[in-house]
């Protein structure tokens, strides 16, 4: 097959879903259950049937395509990613990877070829947990981690809950727990193709990459209450002043992260909020994120423990005091090392250059890896950039990952 | 007259204006050109009349009662302060002033005592600036400072102009110019007293404070622009991230207020918006407020002079660029002192105990004492708690102001 064909039909589906966004213009905004993902999971349903495939959504608005193999009781190969997106993103975070998904079932399709194994597509709901602060909800739904506590716990800005939301979008959040699988006994393994996110294979100048470790990754929010006073009237040394605490805990994040050194440690405030969040008041509360990563669980135990001790001190100082509250906790994942061989010897047939590296961003494969043979393909992303409206990966990129997935199953599924 | 009967005098007046909130049971919220001032200002006239003042409000909405001298064609001894209030706020912030006014006219009627001079007591219209980002408007238009462009330009968070708002509120916007008095004929000396919205008489145990100073402000907001990447994925010594930076600016400030050290030198950092303010995504943008105040300019400029020397020195370091958009800019204002003289004596006279004092907040008097002779005098206030539901200062306080004052006119204005 022709890879020009390949990369046409990638293009058009992955241009279809651009249209998907509460912020047309300013990039791809795609929360989770909301009308942008349900016209995400209509259209993704209709192009899923239009390649022969058997369409369901799970309890958690995962959806499904699946197509049988030869041998009945085989568990399924399962490609996907997600289908949400981060606010004002890119079209390629996700998507890609269940559209390439999607063309290596199409490409089984036209040369008329069945694996021994079921292949199923999935486009997970909500891996980014960009509206309720969370994160990789689908995956966890799937491993059967959610339940009925953790939708009323978690909301929106807007005081909506998960629970609550998931009404309003046609799911029934009393059978959360319908979209656990088995994983013993129905799926055999985990592939997913993402785009990078960063600049490595594009300033190495390779085609792939072989994700053989996702880091882990800890995410919180801290909270810094102090007291609201009059910004003219209140000496300074009167104060309790909740921005002037954060300030210095926040400030401490870059070089904590680079005394911890290597292993692909970061840490990162994105977030801030301050109440009552006026010129002429002192800050009466800061609540700010904090997002660590790293391949070696200790630098991330270390980052953690010096923002603790920071924030201990200067809220000793100034009289404040505050809480660290976990949104997030996901040990580093290694990946499978068969399946990593299975898609080097691919690379190699084929011709494409690649090369092993870690995923610096938690991904569905790092929920699911604990639980089964699970690896990860990286597509080369322009400048590095992701999360913003320039994101972008080639389309021959993604072919040529479609490629080397359709390889890899077919020497070694069929 | 026996003290007592001031107090409970004074009492009964508040307490009669705790009504004009429009959050009532969290404060008084009464924002200009509302139902809430106006049901203000026809109370305040119903007690002006009472106190046997002849009422008008005039084009800004100000509302004065006059009291006639024995020389006809003497100026007026004003003494006032505002009838509005920030969101949430507390019932004594300028209401205090304008009640006490009111009480030293009804001395002066009770102890058959007719000054030279004219009195008028002042009631102020949007000195807190609240609504429309603005401040200082009744003083501003009584100044001649406030034409139709002004009016038209500054709009409240709903698009409302100050404009169309007065026509609803009943008054003639193409008429604002007649609230202009002509200081030079018309206007002896401008006094107000105020809560001091901060802790200091309370701590040091004194009863009034004879403000000598108010203090100059500046404030800005600083945008600090970066580049927005993954919060996993982008290596720390490649970002630019706006968050790392703003922080350290932010976390400057206190220090740089301890240095510049005394003459009320306070610098507050109350406001801050990143974007896209997610916890997974480098901050591209974060703005904040930055509040400078001093009784000393030099101080003023040393500081901002600080900031501007870290945000490039940070800038420059992880490539990111800011700029700092000028809000505000008030000089120090130095109050009279044959005024602060005459208190003094009286204080001394009476037996209250005093201390001279800055002020650290801005007031309708920083705007009139360029113009006329001005002084203002400060009452505590519990805990030194202002802008908030629970500001408080003791009725019989208020009363030992009204006391000086009356004791001041008589002494010197007979």
């Amino acid at each position: 097959m022709k890879k020009q064909i390949i990369t046409e039909r990638i293009q058009k589906d992955m241009e279809l879903f651009e249209q998907f966004t509460s912020t047309p213009g300013q990039g791809i905004t795609r929360l989770p259950f909301t009308v942008e993902a349900r016209g995400t999971v209509t259209l993704l349903s209709r192009r899923m049937k239009a390649a022969g495939l058997t369409v369901r959504e799970d309890a958690a608005g995962n959806i499904y395509g699946r197509r049988e193999g030869t041998d009945p009781g085989a568990p399924a190969l399962v490609i996907g990613s997600h289908f949400d997106s981060v606010r004002y993103g890119g079209n390629f975070d996700g998507m890609a990877g269940i559209i390439v998904g999607l063309e290596v079932v199409r490409m089984l399709r036209d040369n008329n070829i069945t694996l021994r194994n079921p292949i199923e597509v999935m486009g997970t709901h909500d891996e980014e947990g960009m509206r309720f602060g969370t994160g990789f909800f689908g995956t966890k739904a799937m491993m059967g981690e959610v339940d009925e506590d953790y939708l009323r716990r978690y909301q929106d800005a807007d005081g909506v809950s998960i629970y609550d939301s998931m009404i309003c979008y046609g799911l029934d959040p009393m059978c959360i727990k319908e979209a656990a699988r088995d994983f013993n006994k129905e799926i055999a393994a985990f592939l997913e193709v993402h785009i990078e996110q960063g600049p490595i294979l594009e300033n190495a100048g390779r085609q792939l990459g072989l994700v053989n470790c996702i880091v882990g990754m800890q995410r919180c929010l801290v909270t810094v209450t102090g007291q609201p006073d009059h910004a003219g009237t209140t000496p300074m040394d009167m104060r309790v002043d909740a921005m002037d605490c954060a300030s210095r805990a926040i400030s401490g994040l870059s070089s904590w992260a680079a005394e911890a050194g290597g292993a692909g440690t970061v840490a990162t405030c994105g977030f801030v909020q301050a109440a009552p969040n006026a010129m002429n008041i002192v800050a009466q509360e800061v609540v700010f994120s904090v997002d660590v990563r790293s391949k070696n669980q200790e630098c991330i135990d270390r980052i953690i423990g010096n923002l603790r001790a920071e924030l201990e001190r200067v809220c000793e100082e100034k009289g404040a005091s505050f809480t660290i509250a976990e949104k997030l906790r996901v040990p580093p994942a290694h990946l499978d090392e068969k399946l990593l061989g299975m898609l080097a010897e691919s690379c190699d047939r084929l011709g494409f250059s690649y090369m092993h590296m870690p995923s610096g961003a938690g991904h569905d494969s790092l929920q699911i890896a604990p639980k089964i043979d699970t690896v990860m393909i990286f597509v080369p992303s322009k400048n590095g950039r992701s999360h913003c409206p320039v994101e972008w990966s080639e389309y021959s990129d993604l072919a040529n990952a479609a490629c080397v997935l359709y390889d890899t199953l077919v020497a070694n599924y069929k």
